[in-house]
Parts: structure tokens; sequence; C-alpha cells
């Protein structure tokens, strides 16, 4: 078979064989909280029938890849861990659906929809565990227990972060006094420490020394900010089809996203008065929502968005400039960061 | 100092170095996620002021130190995972509160009941990768990473059963078909393979072999089930004092518990039928759990589970007389096993 050359191809073959990895590692019990997780993932629908339609974009879990490949190492070693960044990142989704109230994923009901909080806590709980567990694989590629620990100790590093950001993410929606700091302050944690991830542990298993990590850690955390502000946007003005959930979702659910964090920066004491008001009241009404649009549009919400989304674009293309990989790899890698970040509006 | 040769004294010695390592691994962070963390472990109350009282009675790490001990090992060696084994308990009880709609455990309202849901899923998160986390820290003890890394899988596989078993118990509530054997079941993986996993935790740290370790999961397996047993007899008639939550919360709540399921395998077909219309009705009142009550009564539901509870705890004593350790340490684990499965009642 002839190596693949363009991105596309270079994705398809890692797509192939991570799907492989996490079929193995979720396994072929037959307990129904098994199907649940292989519902969330996109391989079955609801009454366990096979989809044929993958779940997420596996973001993270390329990047792992194509990093390892990049710094010259060989990416099946890394299937392992680029199978439990997936599962990291698919666990805190169950459980932010959760948090969130959303009803909606991939334009399907999400898990705590169809079957109830208690059994969607416990299943986002399982994928936890197995996405833990994933990381013990790397054993049978001959990888040395040493430096499997230090991937377990980044991987618990990075999902206690995640918890963090989390935690601030909901403690934003009863306050009124979030600024852009507080904002990246989460960001950074509940996106950017992923992404991050994803990069050092393809780097580490592709034998980059301790002190060139760096250079992959800054494109990580710039391309996650970068991708949670992008998300922000569309979270507003995405499209429905494109988004797969409703598009004032953020705003009812009193979410700090980007432009509104921004709008709060920019408002005069008239209009914070009126958003403090409509924020601290019971519930939001998709009226009320209209008019939180409407004195986005005012306070050129949206443009500063995503002005902001590409600086982070433009930091995190001057960070792969700076990686210890060859030329082709960092074509692939600003290739990969301008459909990433791609704003689809409606 | 005098070495400790009570088992009182031996449990105090625990006790307290267990609590530092705890505290050192949940650490000093002023972010109030650390807070509802501390809250559920016992150290703060909802303001975050010290309350000088301790969390749970700590069964599974004092169960890892002293079969660590028993074989010989350095038992501070244990700590770090005897901390883990606590941790996984924790984060599974703050879940199960909220799948169980718990309003207190431990005479104190339980993290939801305060910060809400959302908030609560995120902190037992937390506290799931803080236990995983914690088990890094046997590197500090000189244990190899060989050794971390199996202990590592133990974890994992112990999670996963919790998982499954929460699962399980969940599944039954909806159905009046649960046999002795579905308990048995469900019991051996949500609280059995805990009690398995401090055992033989504390066996592989102290240096006994592969070949040896099934006497240690023998006796952590009926322990185990004797201690869920025991709980589901004083879940419904425990002393409120000491159960620390309502008495008729198990009945209410439709759990498929030990003394219901006893009752429905001995119950007459008109008993059944009246059962399965109650639990089939949308919720179960205050007035109709009593005439459960008087049905379990009928049904010698109490005795029955009583005797099994024995039949565990005889199969306990059994276990621990064939471990691989000293008589003093086999006198220890009788004393500890009585303690632990008193029951007592209102």
């Amino acid at each position: 078979m002839a190596e693949p050359n363009t991105l596309e191809e270079i994705f398809q073959r890692y797509r192939r064989e991570l799907n492989a990895e996490l079929r193995a590692i979720i396994g072929e019990s037959p307990l129904p909280l098994y199907q649940m997780l292989r519902y969330h993932l996109g391989w079955v629908d609801q009454e366990g029938n096979a989809t044929g339609i993958g779940g997420g974009k596996a973001l993270r879990p390329i990047l792992c890849l194509l990093t390892c490949e990049a710094v010259g190492g060989t990416y099946r070693q890394a299937l392992p861990v680029a199978a439990a960044l997936e599962l990291i990142h698919n666990f805190s989704l169950i459980h932010d659906d959760i948090e969130d109230a959303s009803p909606q994923r991939r334009h399907r009901p999400t898990v705590w929809k169809i079957w109830g909080v208690p059994h969607a806590i416990n299943t986002g709980d399982a994928m936890h565990v197995l996405a833990r567990r994933a990381l013990l694989r790397l054993a049978a590629w001959g990888v040395a227990s040493e430096r499997i620990l230090k991937l377990a100790e980044l991987l618990d590093e990075t999902s206690l972060r995640i918890c963090e950001g989390q935690f601030l993410d909901m403690s934003f929606e009863t306050r009124m006094d979030v600024t852009l700091d507080d904002y990246l302050d989460m960001a950074i944690r509940k996106t950017g420490a992923l992404f991050e991830a994803s990069l050092v542990a393809g780097a580490l298993l592709g034998g980059t020394q301790q002190a060139q990590l760096d250079a992959f850690r800054l494109l990580g955390l710039n391309l996650g900010l970068a991708f949670q502000m992008r998300d922000d946007v569309l979270g507003i003005w995405g499209h429905r089809m494109v988004l797969g959930k409703s598009t004032t979702e953020d705003i009812i659910s009193k979410k700090k996203s980007l432009p509104i964090v921004l709008a709060l920066e920019g408002a005069s004491a008239e209009q914070t008065h009126w958003l403090q008001s409509l924020y601290g009241g019971r519930r939001i009404r998709k009226a009320d929502a209209g008019k939180v649009l409407q004195l986005l549009d005012v306070l050129c919400s949206r443009e500063r968005s995503k002005a902001l989304v590409e600086r982070y674009v433009a930091k995190a293309h001057l960070a792969t400039d700076s990686l210890p990989i060859e030329a082709k790899w960092k074509d692939s890698l600003h290739g990969l960061l301008d459909e990433l970040v791609k704003v689809r509006e409606e």
C-alpha cells in the first residue's frame, strides 16, 4: 500500500486505526452500560443498532498521532494515548451535557436526555476509567513503564485542569463581573489543557526531550484557546445545522462565553444594568435572548470575538513555525490549524 | 515511642498518617472546587471552616495498610494506595448521592444538596482524578514503576466494576424480577471489588507473590459482600442516628436492597402483585413505605437478611484463617471483621 501523502489521507489512516483502538478499549461487554458508551461515541443508535457514523472530529487524538510522527516516532505506538485523550474529552462531554442541561449533541439527544441523569453520570464515570485504563495498553507496544507513568501523570494533571476549568465556567454563570482574564484562565484549563496534553503526549512518545516540550505546549495552548473561542462564537452565531444544537442555548444557560464577556467589558452603565437584571433573574426567555443578540451586535461583540480567535490562531501558527520538526509536518499542522478554526456561521 | 499493640492503637496510627496523606493529595488550592472536596471528606463545614471531625471510617485504607504490614511490608509505603482507595470510595459516594437523590450523608447535607447537581458531578470527577493521581506518589517511596502500573491496573479494573455495579443497582430500580443471584452479581461489583482491591493492593505492596493473592481476594470479596448486606439491613432497620439519613429512603428510592430481594423471592402471588403495583407507580409515599416494612416483617426478611450477613462474615473469617500471615495479624483481622459487620439497629 502506498504511503498516504495528503493531509486528508493521513487523517483517514489515523481515524481508521484510532477507531479500532477505541473499540478494543470499550470492549464487547453486553452490559447496557457499554451500549450507552457506544451511543455517546456515535457507534450505535439508542436501540443499540450500528449507525455506521463516527463520533466527533477526533481532533485531539489526530494532533497527538501527527505530533508523534512529526518528531520521528512511530504513530502506532501512540494509539493508546490518542484514544485516552479522546475518551477523556468524551467523558467530560457526557458530564458537561448534564451540567449545562444540553438536550442535544452532534444532532442527537444527549445521554442524560435518553437514559436520565443518574445513568449519564455513571456512564461518564465509566468512560473516565476506560480513558485511564487505555494508557496501560502502551506496555504492549514496548513503551517503558517510566514513560507510561509520565504520561499517566500528564493525563491526570490535564483531567484535573479540566475539572477546574469546568468549575470556573459554571461559577461564571452566577457572576456578572467576569473579565477577559477570568475567561482566559477558565478556557486554558477547560479546553487548552487537553490540546496541550495531546501535543505533549505525542511529542513525548515520539522521543522528544523534556527541554523541547515547551514549544509543543505553546502550540497546544494557543490552539486550544482559539478552538474554545471559535466554539463560543459558533455557540451564538453558528448555524444550527452545523452546531447540532440550538444557538440561543449559550445565552439561556447564562454562560459567560467570549462574546458575552467582551460585551460586558464594553457595555455602558445602562447596558450593564440591563444585562445584570436579565442574568440575575430566574431564567432567560427566548425573546430576551434575542435582545441579548441585538446588544451583542451594537457592541460589535461578534467582530471583536472573531478578531481574538484570529489572534490566537496566529499565535498557534507562530508556535508551529518554531517546532523542532521538518517543514512538511509544519505544513500539515498549518493546514490543520486553518481547518480547525474555520468559523462556519449562519 | 512505643509500638502500638491493640487494634485500636494500630488504627489510630493508620488514621493519623492516612489523614496526612489525604491532605497532601487534596493540596492547598484556594479554588472553591477544593472546598467542596474538603467538605465531602468531613474536614470543613459548608462555609469552609475546619470541623475537627473526620470523614468516614476509612475501612478500605485501613484494611490495605493492615494487610501490607501483615505480609511483612512497610505500611507507610502503602499510604498513597490506601489514600487512593479512600478517594475512589468517596468519589463514588458523591456521585451515588446524586444518582440516588440522597439529601444526607454522615449527618450532613450531601454535596449536590448544598451546591447543586452540576457542581457535585464535577467535584466527584475531581475526586476521581485525585484518586488516580495519588498512586503516582508511590514512586517517592521507591516503589518500582512496574509495580505502580500493576496497582493502577488493579484500581482501574476496580473502578470499572464499581460503575458496572452502580449500573446494575440503578437498573434494578425499575425491575421486579431481581433474584438473589442478580443481587450478588451487583454487590460483588459495587462493593466487593473495592474491598477486594484493598486487600490485594496491600498484599502486593507488602511483597506477596501473585500465586498467593487469591486468598486475600477471597477475604476482600466476602467481607465486601457482608458489608454491603449489613448496610442494606441498616438501610431499612438501622437507627436514624447511626445512619445519618432517613431509614425509609431505600424503600422510597425503590432500591432492590437485600431485604427487598429476599422478600420478592418469598412473596405469594398476591403479595408480589401488591409490591409490583407499588413499585411500578410514580412514587412510593411514606405511608406505603410503612406497609412495605410490615410485609418485610411478615416475610421474615430481617431475619433472613441477617442470616445471610452472618454467612458471609463466617466466610470472611474462614478466608482470614487461610491467609499466609502470622496469627497475631489474623487476630487483628478477626477483630476488625466483627467490628465492621456489627449490625446496630433501632
